[in-house]
């Protein structure tokens, strides 16, 4: 019985690390192109920087919420599911 | 009995995690390519910020609603499935 | 009996978890190129901006129709198949 039991919690860590890291793809695909985008856009009209900056922050800000919400419940399931008893 | 019960929480616990991350693939793929373009078209007109800011925000607010919406269902799951007794 | 029923729960919530995963896919990438799309043509005919902002919401919500209901199986899933007894 209890090797089932760290059988499972090992499937739920396993489960959580690699989520974790797939948020961060998602979040560094997402925020990546709007940053790198906006880069280009401030360097073909200075002038419009400060327009740029802020729709970007804006913008960037809708996947921030959504990501570390994501690792939030990642790291739940990491804080629960421990292997130590 | 309380074996299988062990060994199913682990599986929904790493669906739990796992999914949370694709969540953030999700969108940040959606909301990114939307910011990208927003951030190409004020460069390219800046008078016109207002304007795709305000488009930008009504459409990214649709993938944020799902998003946020299928993280919830996430992390239903792994509040859900504990797995100390 | 009771063995397999709760085996059969931790796949059913796992399948739940990821499947809301990948519908945050599905509707990033659906409604991500009608807004990217969108940005660039509001940002080319600022003019137009109301008759483009109006038919991407309409667009738009036909996805987002599709995705919100396939959460709710998901949600409907994970609601139900609960592991603690």
């Amino acid at each position: 019985m209890l090797t089932s039991l760290l059988l499972t919690a090992g499937f739920a860590l396993m489960g959580a690390g690699i989520g974790a890291g797939i948020v961060a793809i998602g979040a560094g695909l997402g925020i990546g192109r709007i940053g790198g985008q906006a880069m280009e856009g401030i360097a073909r009209q200075p002038e419009a920087a400060g327009k740029i900056q802020t729709a970007m922050l804006i913008i960037a800000a809708l996947i921030e919420v959504v990501s570390l919400f994501a690792v939030v419940v990642c790291l739940l399931i990491a804080l629960n599911g421990n292997l130590t008893f």
